[in-house]
């Protein structure tokens, strides 16, 4: 049983702050300064250039991948890491369509984080050749899955109201149709149990900066089923993803299993501080995690609800649908928010009206979605959105 | 003029060794370890989500781009960093592509950097109708240049040998025949001045963990010259490359100029590293560090030749003709080399037996050059390359 009240001792967070904000950007594991600092002075500053050796960099995609599969439900040996999480989009794609050569259709729902659109729109341009991204309304995406469709691209937890999608379901109706999937984690990655084997997902990606902490800009992972791992083609075969790197070889051969996904050289600095977070992660059990997320969407829900009628809560209510966050829709959201902000409790807005709450229980607890919850009442009650200097946006929200 | 003395001291290097592979990963600069301090405790840890605007972290691929195109002659406002070299390879060769709809050739070197040629590989791959990679010897290229091909692609200075191609020339020769160029800069960025801008070069990449110390795993640039960049049209449409990323807009759009490039979220402790990298470059006047740089290659060509005679250099003698590095052909040069570490002269070695050394004179002097050639003198006069235990090969070399 995971002692929360240990893992908030775990992170830093600024005295006088509430972040319900850890499922846009995670805060700082207390032990990944010092972890930086032996990874920067130790590693890169005394072993130069064999750290990627002595200090097993060139490893860390494959050895951390294999943290992160613990908690994804993914087999040992299918998750690398590496990139951004566009880019892991953009490959297991590629891969996913190559696997249904007779079909040109990507099936998305418009709920789905725009990047992953954006990718599958820069991939279908460049294949031409009647390829084309549908996206269809979240609650329609099952009634949508034909014998057309190649590819079905979807985020398990929408980014803006929390809803989540039946993974196994889903995945399980679309291939009856012969379908390949591709899951994006992004907001289920540390957020919730999810169980990739079980539910024979074909490709998932994710990313490691929201709930799983690793600091801006973290690498993403990608997951291969292994049933299909030594026949994925690599679109982006980069020389790490190459069965012998270090041949230097004229002719692209792609790794064993998922090592195919690597492209380039990794972050090192960015795993060193994923490996930091990982020590927490390592010792959280995923299903203890989720029974307290619900509980403090539960409390913040019901909290909200009483004290402030004009938000509209835009997350599903029953626990089980929900991801972990709790989204309230309110026209002046982005000034509120900024109001909110100003007194201390940092949430998140996304256009075009949406207040999203994250709720991560290694460093939330009771006390502070009580806080929390006072901080917005206040907000609506005295109508402190209504201040000009809060309606002024800045460039990322 | 640069003070290379002074430069020295700002990097930090192991007591008793001589570091001649920062053309592979460039050695630790002093005020990196503090830089990262602060960009983790401060930023990260106290800004939390907020950092995004308040510590400027958005803004840094383009403001270090900026920094970066000074070394490589570019127009202000036309680098951005991200990514690894092999993807934004893959985005150039896409978009170049894309400009010459009624060709399918990419012509390259054989000794181009591999990955350049698997990443050219997957994309023609992926793009299937006739659309292929043609290598030729690198002498042979300009003779290859035809109304066949569409883009050629060409990495300045050769990784094993050290031989620079002629970019404003087979850029000219390009153009005539309508070709669109795209330069790999990875051996010559902070290595010798470059001209982006005078050569008229069409797009070109590089990265920033060998010459300009950024650490290991520092993000790569690209350049996409001002007169395309409004046209331009990126395949890996990530974004952070749309015109409005917190919109939120379902259809891609590309934003202005090189931001289009981008693609997820950039990876700041990696940038925070190389920011503090920067500080030293900023200072640094290309055409002095030229000088020294062919100055201590033609000392240590000297020594070596004079005094290792099993030695046979491998790259040209004219130093005009040459990037940053000397190597030496040797049947055990993987021995050799490690025998070299043991000895405190670190060095890298090529398949099949390159033994490869880079000069760098922001921290490399003529005292480290004379005492490099004692060490190999050493190795190659008491045939130390025969210990058994420097033949068996690591995983990386």
């Amino acid at each position: 049983m995971t002692d929360f009240a240990a893992t908030k001792a775990l992170f830093h967070l600024p005295e006088g702050v509430i972040y319900l904000d850890g499922n846009s950007l995670g805060p700082l594991p207390r032990a990944a300064s010092d972890r930086l600092r032996r990874t920067v002075e130790d590693e890169w500053g005394d072993m130069l250039i064999t750290g990627w050796n002595r200090a097993g960099w060139m490893e860390m995609p494959r050895r951390l991948g294999d943290r992160i599969g613990r908690l994804i439900g993914a087999e040992p040996g299918s998750v690398v890491l590496g990139d951004t999480l566009s880019i892991k989009v953009y490959q297991a794609l590629a891969a996913a369509l190559e696997m249904r050569p007779d079909r040109r259709v990507i099936l998305s729902d418009s709920g789905n984080f725009p990047s992953d659109l954006y990718m599958a729109q820069g991939l279908v341009g460049l294949l031409g050749d009647g390829y084309r991204l549908r996206t269809v309304a979240p609650e329609a995406v099952a009634d949508a899955l034909s014998d057309e469709i190649a590819v079905l691209m979807l985020t398990e937890v929408d980014y803006r109201t929390g809803r989540k999608h039946d993974m196994a379901a889903l995945t399980a109706a679309a291939h009856e149709k012969g379908i390949v999937t591709v899951w994006d984690l992004a907001h289920s990655a540390g957020a919730l149990p999810v169980d990739l084997a079980g539910t024979r997902a074909d490709f998932a990606v994710g990313c490691t900066y929201k709930y799983l902490n690793a600091g801006p800009g973290g690498p993403a992972f990608i997951y291969v089923a292994p049933r299909h791992a030594q026949t994925a083609r690599p679109a982006l075969s980069g020389w790490l993803g190459h069965e012998a790197p270090f041949a230097f070889d004229a002719d692209y051969r792609p790794a064993e299993g998922v090592e195919r996904m690597r492209v380039g050289t990794p972050p090192i600095l960015q795993l060193a501080a994923l490996d930091a977070s990982l020590e927490i992660w390592d010792q959280v059990d995923m299903n203890a995690l989720r029974a307290r997320s619900i509980a403090l969407c539960d409390q913040f829900i019901a909290g909200v609800e009483a004290r402030c009628p004009a938000l509209e809560i835009a997350s599903p209510r029953d626990g089980a649908r929900r991801g972990s966050q709790v989204s309230f829709a309110f026209e002046q959201g982005y000034a509120a928010m900024q109001a909110c902000i100003a007194k201390g409790l940092i949430g998140d807005f996304r256009a075009p009206d949406i207040m999203r709450f994250g709720f991560t229980p290694l460093y939330i607890d009771q006390s502070d979605v009580a806080r929390a919850v006072e901080i917005i009442a206040e907000v609506m009650h005295d109508e402190l959105w209504r201040d000009p200097a809060y309606q002024k946006r800045a460039a990322v929200t």
